[in-house]
């Protein structure tokens, strides 16, 4: 059968291949599916394999019409409606469930499965753009990847110069925030001063879920040159009480919307409480992604509106004043009054800053604003080099998250000042 | 906190245990508790671990309370009746999830939280006997660890004479079909011709979650003896033709209803395949643990009938003649008619032989019946030492178990007849 | 070849296995071995299995013969005499090596030689009884395995009850002081307030070349059976302040000679003091096998006298006294003087008690002597129940070590004393 | 102690280090030193660690002066002389071993022990210029490294891109033959059609003691940029039938003279053997380091007066002419020519090529003479391009390595009629 498909044209082979793909689904849901689910998994995964993009999409919408029963359903609403009992309460939950999560959890019990439903996540996430319908198909394997992807299982990994370069590479590679050069830059970012712990998934032990960076420093750190490309201080490295996460980096697409950083910054701080007791505050060095979007729009900021005034009103030439450093003061002091104030008011909302939000969901405090702290042409250009400090205090991120949840931005006493003035 | 409940009588402090720990689960389904669940789910497993056994059972009353909002339920179940959409199905699959579930999900990202909620689940199995309003309850679990547990993400691992002295006390101990004696007789189970294999949860990693035991011998075995207690046949031993599992225990309790032998003999029949090309056929050497109690009761099947009127009622005597090997051959017969039709009538059924069941429902066939296969007390109890021979024929395994679906009993020629008889 | 030699007689295959052997072993030393000596050492290997006892002799006669060429020694003596230069040096360093040592040292180049050789050696300890001139042999043997088996090469590894169970059974097997009566027994002896180290060779990973046997308990303690057979005792467990080494093994008798106890004891004292620092004293709980024979004989030692008359010149009595309790305060006080009087004159002698001069030679100091000890057959056989404790002060182990190589037996004040009443 | 000496200038320092080195070294070698090797042995190796290079070259002189005891090898020579017994000859061998080499063996016995003697090693091997005397002290040296890194002794691991990131590093840096130009260079070797394989001793576990590259390909290889820089070719990773060693690098000068190359080579094609079994050939890419230096020099090789007359004494213009491409065929026939009588003349020669030397002492054969092969400076600047294949043909490197023993240059019909012509 397989054999077969390769003597055909490569459409020809795709439509036969989502033929047998979705007879293969048809078999693991049925009876006979459950107690063969690894065998049959297996095929399905092959199947999958070979289709092509177009017949992907169609795939994606075949699982679409794995909806609940909706007679099923109606009914067993009526009976829950009429009395609420254990059996009427099961029934309904029964019958909403799509047949297509117990699909995707039987297809979960192959070899390969669980990598399998990852890679057709990441592809559904492209097909659901201009697909709204498909939003149901991603809501369960959003559902069922979180429950696999679980905290709990994951293994936390220490990466460093002693880890295997396939490893390495995928550092290399998915760092998002400041990009590594070359090896060399990795290599410093893996001295003893530093370090960088991994998720890693039970079943996919080469591959690096989500990590993160931490220097380990004598201060709360002002700008990123001095975490990157710097030699390691024999000041910090000897007893550092601050560790400085500088870096968060996603590696699987296909985990979008599986909450792990959270998780990831409290068992590494967890750790490093531990391995280096000098350490006394957690806290990072965090861009601002969307300060010059805010800063070209904003309506009665004044500060803004100075600077529009000066520097244009694409605010080109504040980029490269801070470059030059040859920012005045006065100048200095509004970029830092605006950076608060958009930090302040939409540090909390989804159409806000999503680094500002990541963190303040998570508790930490908006602790400091650090003007000219990140020169990259990157950096410049996002927000005229500014970069904000978050402080975990591991006491108060509970408190400080429900303060999230209603909407305040847990702020420095500093930055809640400037965020006034 | 935890300190000042020591001075406390031991009533006293499973109480101030249980309001603590619902405080613990309140915090840990508040906003703030999805952002700190592993402190707060560590928090909630301490306090768990004080509870007395009453105490226990009024915590999963407290689960039980924590029900989907009816109103919420019916109000979604009725946007759902005016207009199937994405968006009102989701709320009605979310509306009818009970708070619980996310509870214990948000426990499970607490390091030890998947083993604790093994040891609750198996409190809950004791506490529901007697409390069937516990049953919704332990719906949720029950559908939870089936997720968790799922086999794809089980280690299977080869269990031998290097494993470790602990984990080889646990398969003593846990040996539930064939009790093994001691130490010598484990280790006979573990020479070269013989096979055991246990899965393992990558976050227990010492704790075998079921094992099966396996023979890889030169023909279908007849009898436990010529497994069990002898010696290595060097015949057997080069090259095998059969791999017989004479044996499956769970190990965990608190697993109940989570299907994992299925799985476990398909994945260790796919290793021998591969270790050992010579083996063609897997089969078991199985016991018939309900064959005396419905030999007993039986109306209407002539065999039956007679062995009771030669040995009472209790057939108490036809077992010590099996025993003593005194049984004449018509009897002999009768025997073994009555087995036959025992099994292929009721081996489908939920009522019949559990053995039989969950072969069969494995898409085994029922190969062959043997008499004076089990001479121990406990085979002549049961079944008057009558042990059969489930078949599992790789290759055939998904319709048969098709066929089981539909209330088929799957047998040789052989052992047809002799029902028929 | 090694086919043909199958359809031979045992004896008939024997003699063509030498013959080869000694062909293999002289390609081996030839100039085309060195470069060759992995692949001709693994035929030496396969050849030396199939030698019977006698023809095994018969090998080490053939080795006896590969002796240093005589003329060349007198000749490079002679050259020394006349001037010692490194070249002269060189050149009679390299005469008076016997060549079978340059084939051993092949030989151990091949796979698995080394436990080839250490196989061999356990043949020629045997073989030497009655044959004195394989005493240079020996001398080689013994020279090259204490090179290959040096403690810094060696791994020191903790065995405890997760331990592969192949490990176990050899510990069990190989206890030599205390019998293990089984596993039950083994275990107490690895529960958390005892230890078990072994060291291991890194080519013969699965065996244990010698162990030891500790308990961390609250003092020095003056009963085997406090030790053995008592189930934990939480205050010892708590915070042990002393290790007591209550059992040293050897497993390899083919490494007769190679010193290993001495430098196992001192690994785990200092593993010991990093694990458990509450660890205060290092000590053991030794017997004393010679001080029976030494008391049926010694003349001129009044204590020892009186016991003679009293219970016999046998001493078969006195076994029997202590045995039942009813030695009375007197004769005790006899038995204490006469071990203080045997190890203080015989410790550091040869013809002495072995475990004295064993303990003493590796520095410790003869601490206290204990009576009623050991109520076990052996016990009460060799030493009427007496066992001594010999105290390890890392501090003063070097100098301790020095003067009984001087030919002092170091004892505290108190053993000292019951010497010279 | 230690502490004072850090207040003290460098040379002071030195000085008190030195004198306390020898007086460990004395505690070493006393009595009590062989029972408490292990921690006087740690003292040395940090005092040795605070040595100048002035005072290392007085330790050696100090190593040099504990030669054997000129009297006592005198007496013992004489009693030999006499009698030749086990024991004359015994005290013997005793009486001209040097002290130092127990010294050494004791030294080694510390933790850190073989990782100090071979840094000792490689400092020695550097005084050992203009200091004749300090032989006697290397030859002990030598003796013992070979011993304990004896290659029945070594592990073999291959090295891929799995590897540590901190191995690879260190491959990179001692690669000798083919520079390894950065990271990507390095991962074009370790792909699936290349291989690597290095000696660790298990003491010193992230340590490559020396390491070899090999391409599987099609044919034996005729140019090394065929090897490195090309993509994988899926034609020779599919089926390869030739593994070539294109690269065998030493990473440690102190182990200079200890032979592994010849055994990893071996242990390589062993291993080759199982895991890729269509490898039917064994051979080498290999430079001719020596071939210029000769080829300007030789008198009465008609070939090499041609080129010179036309390219110069130097022929410097030869190698332009190679790295040009324009070499006409009469030319590049002479330096065939030159290359074969270079080889079979000196291949077996101590003076002679070392690459050919090593090869054909192995027991390969010298196969086949490739023109324009290496066209990097080096190979151009060494041998005008020319690279050598030998060809390791299992069955027959014994019998060869013995005709080179007897000075023969075992080489192909083909470059042996080359030579003649």
């Amino acid at each position: 059968m397989f054999r077969d498909l390769f003597t055909r044209s490569p459409d020809a082979r795709s439509s036969a291949a989502l033929r047998e793909l979705k007879l293969a689904c048809h078999r693991l849901l049925s009876e006979g599916g459950a107690a063969n689910s690894a065998a049959i998994g297996g095929e399905v995964i092959r199947w999958w394999a070979m289709l092509s993009e177009a017949a992907r999409i169609e795939f994606f919408e075949f699982l679409d019409a794995l909806a609940p029963d909706r007679e099923r359903v109606l009914r067993a609403a009526r009976a829950y409606g009429e009395a609420s009992t254990p059996e009427t309460v099961l029934e309904l939950q029964n019958a909403v469930e799509p047949p297509r999560r117990e699909l995707l959890r039987r297809l979960n019990r192959a070899s390969g499965g669980v990598g399998t439903l990852v890679a057709m996540r990441r592809q559904l996430l492209r097909a659901l753009e201009g697909r709204p319908r498909l939003r149901a198909v991603d809501a369960d394997f959003s559902h069922l990847l979180a429950s696999w992807f679980n905290p709990g299982l994951l293994d936390l990994r220490q990466v460093d110069w002693n880890s295997p370069a396939s490893l390495l590479e995928k550092i290399i590679q998915h760092e998002a925030v400041h990009a590594i050069r070359d090896w060399s830059d990795l290599r410093r970012r893996l001295q003893k001063d530093r370090r960088c712990f991994a998720f890693f998934h039970p079943q996919l032990p080469g591959e690096p879920l989500i990590f993160v960076e931490v220097a380990l420093v004598s201060a709360i750190p002002r700008s990123i040159a001095q975490l990157i490309g710097s030699a390691p201080s024999s000041l910090d490295s000897r007893r550092p009480s601050v560790a400085a996460f500088y870096s968060i980096s996603n590696c699987e697409h296909g985990l979008k919307g599986v909450s792990l950083g959270n998780f990831l910054i409290k068992r590494v701080a967890e750790e490093l409480r531990k391995e280096v007791p000098s350490i006394k505050r957690y806290c990072t060095l965090s861009p601002v992604p969307r300060l010059r979007t805010w800063l070209t729009r904003v309506q009665g900021v004044a500060a803004a509106e100075a600077l529009r005034l000066r520097y244009g009103d694409d605010l080109e030439r504040l980029a490269a004043a801070v470059r030059d450093g040859v920012l005045d003061s006065q100048d200095a002091d509004r970029l830092y009054s605006c950076a608060a104030i958009f930090l302040s008011r939409h540090g909390a909302s989804a159409a806000g800053d999503p680094v500002a939000r990541f963190h303040l969901d998570n508790g930490a405090r908006l602790e400091r604003i650090n003007l000219g702290a990140d020169l990259s042409d990157k950096g410049l250009r996002e927000s005229f080099g500014v970069m904000v400090n978050y402080l975990y205090d591991l006491g108060a991120v509970e408190p400080n998250h429900e303060r999230f949840v209603r909407g305040e931005v847990v702020c420095s006493r500093q930055a809640l000042s400037a965020a006034r003035a």
